[in-house]
């Protein structure tokens, strides 16, 4: 297909390390999008160390689905320094791009530093809001043999707070729902607000049909 | 676990037989709840029956998974009525059971004609409704690989009508949106439309935040 950045050598990299449905290509391009559009309005960013960022923040992401000890963040900010290295960029460049990469995930020890680090940390983020959110969890879910929800001692559907067992309503209540105030840009903020009725509708739906449905298995049994 | 059913032997048979998120064993709970409920409000139905053919209407899945040419309609009838006669239940009732399972998927060569055949189609048909639906849709699709969307012509976001390559669009357009109008009982009809708007309102937020972020993909490159 044709490049649809000025990097395509880096595009091509990108998309021979994608591979699972949460995290496909178009991932990617989506939160490259949403990093140019803050960047539009926040003004003093270098957009091609943004795009390069961008197109290289998940490529670390089949070594932790190989092996959920490996931080995507930390392993994919050092494949893409080397690639970057590899392929004749500055060593400055390829430096600020992997600070990018690192800093990404979510973790209260290595929080970004950059202006270009913090687009791209809320671009990512907003593609875990709304709809698009929710879908790519459930996608991430499926390839992990999650359920969408865990039974309470009396038989009932759990709504997922403080839950230890992984589940769907587990990972809104501990994730998903959070991060809308979460974000390091106003752009950012502005666009996850938009995108945060979606998602509360959705796990609140799934929450009451399955309520519903519970409570009437948990009747005494007709047979 | 302890058994949710008067039927032990045949649940632990479903149990042994279930083995992916979309179709695990709370599915199966739920489309038995459902046909409860049904039957409860319809009169008439053999619950005993009805149970059964609930339990062990999705025992041919694994199956059709491994080659999508098998279907798991007509081979989980087969598979539960030798399973039922092996276990002693009387002909007539492992042949009602298997005709129930063998016309409970959606085709237009094999209506179900039993009443608990009937209730069985609407119950399983409930479970592909609403939020559930769309969360059960979603983890199929990432089992089978299949894209949230497809992009048209013009690189922007199809809505799925009319499409050819699957997704998650495609499939809310060619079967989840059309469900709501395919049920054999009133309570089925009832439960259905309950869920339609979430199912709605899920599939419309995801087409809205995906093309609003392409809008932007297709200005000019800015690089």
């Amino acid at each position: 297909m044709t490049s649809r950045t000025a990097f395509p050598a880096a595009e091509a990299y990108m998309r021979s390390c994608m591979n699972d449905s949460a995290h496909d290509v178009e991932h990617i391009y989506r939160v490259w999008q949403y990093a140019l559009d803050i960047a539009g309005r926040e003004g003093g960013a270098d957009t091609g160390l943004l795009t390069v960022a961008c197109l290289l923040h998940d490529v670390g992401r089949a070594e932790q689905f190989a092996d959920p000890a490996v931080d995507h963040a930390v392993r994919g900010a050092e494949k893409a320094y080397v690639w970057l290295i590899e392929n004749g960029y500055p060593a400055g460049f390829a430096g600020a791009a992997r600070d990018c990469i690192q800093t990404h995930r979510f973790r209260s020890d290595a929080p970004p530093q950059s202006l270009e680090a913090k687009i791209l940390f809320d671009a990512d983020k907003l593609d875990v809001c709304g709809a698009v959110g929710i879908a790519r969890t459930l996608f991430y879910q499926a390839h992990t043999s999650q359920p969408l929800y865990t039974l309470d001692g009396r038989g009932g559907v759990s709504d997922g707070e403080g839950d230890t067992a992984p589940s769907f309503c587990r990972e809104y209540r501990f994730k998903l729902e959070k991060l809308y105030g979460q974000f390091y840009t106003k752009r950012g903020s502005e666009l996850a607000a938009k995108r945060k009725a979606a998602a509360r509708q959705f796990y609140q739906a799934l929450l009451d049909e399955t309520r519903e449905c519970y409570a009437v298995l948990n009747t005494p049994c007709p047979e």
